[in-house]
């Protein structure tokens, strides 16, 4: 469609783009904004010098400003790339260099909290949530990869006040990404959320908890035989520490009230194997086999066995 | 090595080998020996004939019996590749026609209950238990492959007055279809597994059914924004509900501790929630990133990011 490329390329959403924390997922914005809307003018900054240098060394951004001030002061879009636990004071510090024009936007892993902080930092700013479920388990401005969002689900909330046209201007700026957008409820994003990614990671950091501290089966057992069910769980409870514990603090109600649902049908099937039930056992065995279909047809994951893995 | 490969021709551990139950294991055992033993001569069986005709339009096996019987009656070695809960039925259906120096393995996932089932229904037969730790979530003659094997460890857990000779034999079998054979005491065995692929399991198969339960959150959303981490639980919760049915009840015991092992400290990680305990979580969240490198620097999953996904 040469008409829709021609209006697109015209209407480029943000032409200087500022992104703060430079980590995987703002070096994956880096990139892929590089990739997909080369002209836009790349500003970074991390509150880690040593993430400075390296970023810096990447080539990922235009310019790495040594503040955060400078980073900011002449964006028309600046994305908070840092732990939800970190972007109240992260706003709250770029504040007095945010021109009064620019779109706030971040892509923290829980809404509601970061709204709060957000809005209590950085009073009449115009901003427009946003969180790209994408990702992979490493940490890093190396570990970024231009398409890591394509194809995935970059969930906006607005602001019940917020300003439509930012907020589809975020809107393209991520559908240019690669991804596609759904605009969501901040609340409603929460408990989505708390599902099919919070708990999932709360439990996979438990299982290998578990597994790690006992003692009569050695950590080395645990390794050498990990291929048949548990390594799955590792990678996502390889994720970044500090990025997750914040989210299980920010999300904690949501959290807590799935943990709740997810216990009681634990025990439901611990009792179902105490008393040799095997029809309880098997039912559900057969319902969870539909999800998994769905998921792959819906291009979410990879059709091929074993997540595609090499078996060579 | 010439010499080794040499001598390693010489000795092929078993020249008639038949494989009961042409399912995923099944049928990757009758593609691996035709591919790394080209002259055994294989002949196999499965209770559906459904799945003997697909198995036989495959050409897996040399010959494919319509009895039980008669897939056993010229053997070396039969390998049972059955649900655990149906190793002792198959057994003693075919005690009759099994050759007396015939070896009988199996590739079930639990073990101590295994041989309480076949050594019951074969008594005085030469049993050589063995389980092959790899899979996919797919089921059925077609999901099989020749390299599924390939690098991973195979658990030989001989009997306690089992035959050296036999023992060996087994283990020399699996290593030739690419494995590494680890010899273990069966309640070990079933100790071990309950940690890295049957508590793994079960915890999979429940939030599965958990995110499919809630009324709040419709399946199109845990489906759509699976890529936040619950993609992964997918792929294991999507194995065979018969199978897993029998696992969980043959290793009921070690499953039950386990799980009760995995409930504390996922109850110690909600109250650090709750209590805004971050320090907790923390340190968890550091120590679980540890095990997952040590599992892909002992190559038991891929070192590629987010599996090796594909991010076209």
């Amino acid at each position: 469609m040469t008409m829709t490329r021609k209006r697109r390329s015209q209407v480029l959403p943000f032409s200087r783009v500022s992104i703060i924390g430079l980590g995987l997922i703002g070096s994956s914005v880096a990139r892929a904004v590089r990739q997909q809307m080369p002209t836009v003018r790349l500003t970074g900054h991390d509150a880690d010098a040593d993430v400075r240098v390296r970023a810096d060394a990447l080539g990922i951004v235009d310019d790495v400003t040594d503040t955060l001030g400078a980073a900011v002061t002449d964006a028309e879009l600046v994305i908070l790339c840092v732990p939800v636990g970190a972007m109240g004071a992260v706003a709250a510090e770029m504040a007095a260099d945010l021109p009064i024009e620019a779109v706030v936007s971040d892509v923290g892993s829980c809404k509601a909290e970061v709204i709060r902080a957000l809005t209590a930092a950085l009073p009449g700013a115009t901003i427009v949530p946003a969180h790209p479920v994408a990702g992979t388990e490493q940490s890093g401005p190396e570990a970024g990869f231009a398409s890591l969002f394509n194809r995935r689900w970059c969930i906006v909330t607005p602001l019940p006040d917020g300003d439509p046209v930012a907020t589809e201007r975020v809107a393209e700026f991520w559908r240019r990404l690669g991804s596609m957008v759904e605009i969501m409820a901040p609340d409603h994003h929460d408990r989505v959320l708390a599902v099919t990614s919070h708990l999932p990671h709360l439990i996979a950091y438990t299982i290998v908890g578990t597994a790690n501290d006992l003692a009569e089966v050695t950590q080395s057992e645990v390794i050498k035989f990990s291929a048949g069910g548990f390594r799955d769980f590792t990678r996502i409870a390889a994720s970044d520490p500090t990025m997750w514990r914040d989210v299980f603090l920010a999300n904690k109600e949501a959290v807590l009230e799935m943990l709740q649902r997810f216990s009681e049908d634990l025990s439901h099937l611990q009792r179902a194997i105490r008393w040799d039930d095997g029809d309880t056992l098997h039912d559900l065995f057969s319902r969870t086999r539909t999800i998994r279909r769905s998921i792959v047809d819906q291009g979410q994951d990879d059709a091929a066995a074993d997540f595609g893995r090499k078996h060579d």
